[in-house]
């Protein structure tokens, strides 16, 4: 674990009182100032601790991050942002830390004020049960539909010195590319120069939480933060040291690690697809085809029912605005031909049920219309996913 | 029923040969070449009757209509566009009609070349059986996952001149904007200038067949064309006939009926949900906003539980594109209010689930940014429509 370090998660009854027991409130906080970078949703709707956080990580330094689950602040008004101030205030007291090096989070149901008495209770008890154990604790508080935390460590070596990183996130609804509707937060010891460390989390998203979707919608909550405390001692790199690029694939690893986490916890999910789109005409429309499949109602109750239809993945792939030459395409699910030509490649339908049968499978496409590729994670929709969201809230 | 029309409709085994009744062969003839237009799919893969019924259309005039269902005939390389000219060969001679006023309509599964001994039964049983009672089976031959046909019927007067309209309609899944994925036939006996049609049928679509969505994936086959056998005996008219606001309302209401039949319809569909956008910046963004609340699954999942989660439709007004004003969205559930300055507007919510507890409501929201209005019609995404399409094709 990354040294210098402290978490908790506590109960606080922020949903419904005393109607459950589960964490709802977590505080991740460094000994000292961190390096800080953010990335935020692109929703115009935007969450009151969305819009605090945005400003206070400008200045590229902060010391704890606390995060509410339950109750998303999303849609509240001055009230919201006075609330989201508030549980900073009570934080910065009860931590011994400046306000403006405290960030807040929220998630949870839309359009419902702050408990702030059990918001305050639990920043208080969080406050006074911070441990460098308390991981598990801090990443099972920020839960919401989630069936379980999702976390991920990795350690390099950065000057011949040890450096440690540690990542929890969630979500499993809301998840749509363009900042799939989630938190994450990822620490490290490594010392980083700002600017590098906000280029390497912007990198680091688009691969991973950019590049993944459950239903295709975006939250107005969703915040990746990530803290470089410099405890590792090393000099503060940047992109021209020589070990700049094991941190950057390490945050990497750990973002891809954390985003395969959430598709594969989606909400009702039974399988788990990897779409890759090849032979693009551009970039974009190797995004706007992923997008499409992945996205594609249609196509996602298919691989629920294990049905081999390749037609809803042509028709997605023709409204997905991406150029495409159909004579050309060809799909494959893992290593059996699909499609060749834009047509049945006539493999056997029992060997295609098997492949789309497993519990993971890939998918790839090319879309015979030029040279640029882009991959994205997705899931099934299932009975589950409809059970949840039709009784989320009430 | 408009005068000089005859219909048909018989079971030919396309998708399952002998497996069920079901009839999957229709056709519609005119006794006279008929003035037409049509409007079809903008989905870059199109099935080879979509490009062979875009062709002919061009032409303005044509004299009968075969559908198949249970196979798209789409993605089927050049032996598809071989199948659908040699369905309408085999139409033009057992109908006696030159070849170029035949259009071809296929609907169902993609990518399994069309069994043509099968098609070619059909459309000479079909031929054969032709009657201007036989609409019933018309519809229900143009059926796929539709649990009932879907017609329409009007009479109006023009040149003082009875002048009467049928149309039938079929889609439950695939449905997006832009085209719902559908097939429509409007039938009339007035006489019509070829340009004035066509600019009436595309004006009807954009307020019926592309501001529906059951599940927002836009089909390969779309196709709404409009015959007009001048039967009835008026002098053709025109934009500037003093009868054209009648005609032109009347082809409007039955298309905007028909379309309504399709999302009442729509698979697994227990709701049915009119979304008016109010106070957008502009057309095009009351249509992003209307299109988001439509298709997002988790607003429709909340239908379907009854859940007053208001929060969901703010998120994707957010993601949608369209301009906002986030302090002044206002959101009403029939007449109740429950956004206001965007947040709660604090209703009951028993009295809000009175509303989203019934089989119909409408859903109002203002942008805030602007005078442009636009209406959608959508339903709810329920278990139902998981089971349909997790086993469609296999």
């Amino acid at each position: 674990m990354p040294a210098g370090f402290r978490y908790a998660g506590v109960h606080a009854g922020i949903k419904d009182g005393a109607k459950n027991t589960k964490k709802d409130v977590a505080i991740i906080a460094s000994d000292v100032p961190a390096t800080t970078a953010g990335v935020f949703t692109k929703n115009l709707i935007q969450a009151a601790p969305v819009r605090l956080c945005r400003q206070r990580v400008h200045t590229g330094s902060a010391q704890a991050v606390i995060v509410n689950s339950g109750n998303a602040n999303a849609c509240t008004g001055e009230k919201g942002m006075q609330d989201a101030l508030e549980t900073s205030a009570i934080a910065a007291s009860a931590l011994n830390i400046p306000e403006e090096k405290i960030l807040v989070c929220s998630t949870g149901t839309i359009g419902i004020p702050l408990p702030m008495d059990r918001i305050e209770k639990g920043v208080r008890q969080s406050a006074a049960s911070l441990s460098p154990e308390g991981f598990n604790d801090a990443a099972a508080a920020i839960m919401t539909t989630d069936t379980r935390p999702k976390q991920a460590f990795s350690s390099i070596t950065i000057d011949n010195r040890p450096a440690s990183f540690y990542g929890m996130a969630k979500g499993s609804g809301m998840i749509a590319p363009n900042m799939a509707t989630l938190l994450g937060f990822i620490m490290t010891d490594t010392a980083v120069d700002p600017g590098a460390l906000r280029e390497c989390l912007r990198e680091a998203t688009e691969t991973s939480f950019n590049s993944i979707t459950v239903d295709g919608d975006q939250s107005t909550n969703d915040t990746v933060l990530m803290l470089a405390n410099g405890k590792a001692g090393n000099t503060p790199i940047n992109r021209e040291h020589k070990d700049w690029p094991v941190f950057r694939d390490t945050v990497r690893n750990i973002a891809e690690e954390l985003a395969m986490m959430i598709v594969k916890d989606g909400e009702g999910a039974t399988k788990f697809v990897k779409i890759n789109i090849r032979d693009a005409a551009s970039p974009e429309d190797a995004r706007l085809a992923a997008r499409a499949v992945a996205n594609s109602l249609l196509v996602k109750t298919a691989w629920y029912g294990a049905d081999p239809n390749w037609g809803r993945i042509m028709a997605a792939l023709g409204y997905s605005g991406a150029a495409l030459n159909e004579n050309e395409i060809k799909i494959s699910f893992d290593n059996l031909k699909v499609v060749r030509n834009g047509m049945t490649a006539d493999t056997d339908p029992k060997e295609l049920v098997a492949v789309i049968s497993k519990k993971e499978f890939e998918i790839t496409i090319s879309l015979g219309a030029g040279k640029s590729v882009h991959s994205m994670y997705s899931c099934d929709i299932s009975h589950g996913y409809v059970d949840i969201n039709a009784s989320y809230m009430t």
